[in-house]
């Protein structure tokens, strides 16, 4: 089952992650972009806070988005498992034309609604067409695998990264958050590492990738966002290696990209695209991290 | 995507995992089904020993799969990334009416075959219809959701289990192994605790589950398996828990099930169907683990 594709054939809905600490004042390019694909001024965004466990967190966003002249905007405040299936939240969720996941701590958000009728209704939602936004731990959770915790540090470790089930929208890419300020290359290599499969993207503060139908990830925001391709990969040690022993990565690319720069999921091709914040930042040679 | 899923509407094949320490010679009950399944003297199984490191893996199955009456069976080793796209051991892979993956070490089969076209090939033909069969390292490796690495004991701690995306024929299930004989009850409900939509399946040694295209489970082998579902979870700790502190986790639902039972991973459904090792054993009152 993919809980993100369209059995009726139609194209599924932008899947939006935001690497926290968004602008949501004076440029605010990343949220007016997603108030946009949800309708603007016709628009309903429902609010969903619950990685976080600040109180005012959804009325705060509420309020962000009706600055930027959203039809409507409203919190659906999804606090335990219980709230997963309760048919008045469920009804709120399914009215909104595009759903905002806050940041927290993305364990809350696969704890409380893995399972539920919540989080069935997210997938289902974005495979109709509505655009499913996440900052920060919300970011995070939007895939299939997400990184649940792990260490900083420049250099990939057996052991630095740790993954569970997310909500799900695509297995196509393993997310990461407050990307260069929290110094997190390292286990962003060893996610992919673990498996080559899924394409590591770190998400700089105030950063985005608007992930559209089509498979293209496009970049938007004030920093970068760096993409971490294994499919070349030539080796990864993680299958021999001892408990916490550095690991050898051979062959990964690495590309790093500003606002307009895209990468196409489906061909591996990274553009610098026309952005605003200067030239090309494609890096094409390979990273080795040698044990 | 769902790389599980025929495009064409087909059924896709049996997924067969099995929990280690297969009986190869006097009943062989589990291998006999998959050989029959697989075509039985008119069938050609591929054996893929890349999780395992000794060189006769896959000259040990080939007389195994021979001796229980297949047509053809034959070793193809992806032994590097680079294996994973030679297209002679492809062409062997794309013949086969069924795969059957060793044991070894799981890592290896993640670092070697992710993201490469015999990993793209093994879903694909699954999705065609072929059987695709794993045991012990092989097992945990068919689902999205792999458990990489994890400590022994009965009780669920944040941090006690590690997971990496398999190789993604279904996302539904989350398979363990060498279940009670190495004590992997605790991991179990840890992964399940991480996101609740997976339903953790701990395979006993000589025992496995037939995923069938139905998406039911039935047991096959002569010890036992164990379901956690945890869709009607009440709580689980780990969003707000501490690093390798115990979870709390409120109302699991635990099965036991031996040969014949099944599992329906889209209603939920316990049975303990007709099998021949005894009565009932299905366990529905919920079992809680407090911190």
């Amino acid at each position: 089952m993919n809980p993100a594709r369209d059995p009726l054939g139609g194209p599924r809905g932008f899947i939006v992650a935001i690497g926290g600490a968004v602008d949501t004042a004076r440029g605010a390019a990343i949220l007016r972009r997603f108030v946009s694909l949800c309708g603007g001024s016709d628009g309903s965004i429902a609010i969903v806070p619950t990685a976080s466990l600040l109180a005012d967190t959804g009325a705060h966003y509420e309020a962000v988005f009706r600055a930027l002249g959203v039809g409507e905007a409203r919190t659906v405040p999804f606090a335990s498992r219980h709230d997963g299936e309760c048919v008045d939240l469920l009804d709120a969720l399914a009215q909104a034309t595009g759903i905002f996941l806050t940041g927290g701590e993305q364990l809350r958000l696969t704890t409380t609604l893995g399972g539920t009728s919540a989080a069935r209704l997210l997938r289902h939602l974005n495979a109709e067409g509505v655009p499913v936004a996440g900052t920060s731990a919300g970011a995070s959770y939007l895939s299939e695998h997400m990184i649940a915790a792990g260490r900083g540090g420049g250099t990939p470790r057996v052991g630095s990264v740790s993954l569970a089930p997310g909500l799900g929208l695509t297995n196509r890419v393993v997310i990461d958050q407050h990307f260069r300020q929290r110094d997190r290359l390292g286990r962003l290599l060893a996610a992919v590492a673990l498996n080559p499969f899924v394409v590591g993207t770190g998400l700089d503060e105030d950063t985005a990738v608007f992930i559209g139908p089509d498979e293209v990830m496009e970049v938007v925001g004030t920093k970068a966002v760096t993409i971490v391709d294994g499919s070349g990969l030539e080796l990864a040690s993680l299958g021999t290696a001892r408990p916490r022993a550095l690991v050898s990565l051979i062959g990964a690319r690495v590309h790093v990209l500003v606002d307009g720069g895209t990468f196409d999921l489906r061909t591996g091709r990274a553009s610098p695209g026309s952005g605003t914040q200067g030239g090309p930042t494609h890096i094409g040679r390979p990273v080795a991290a040698d044990a």
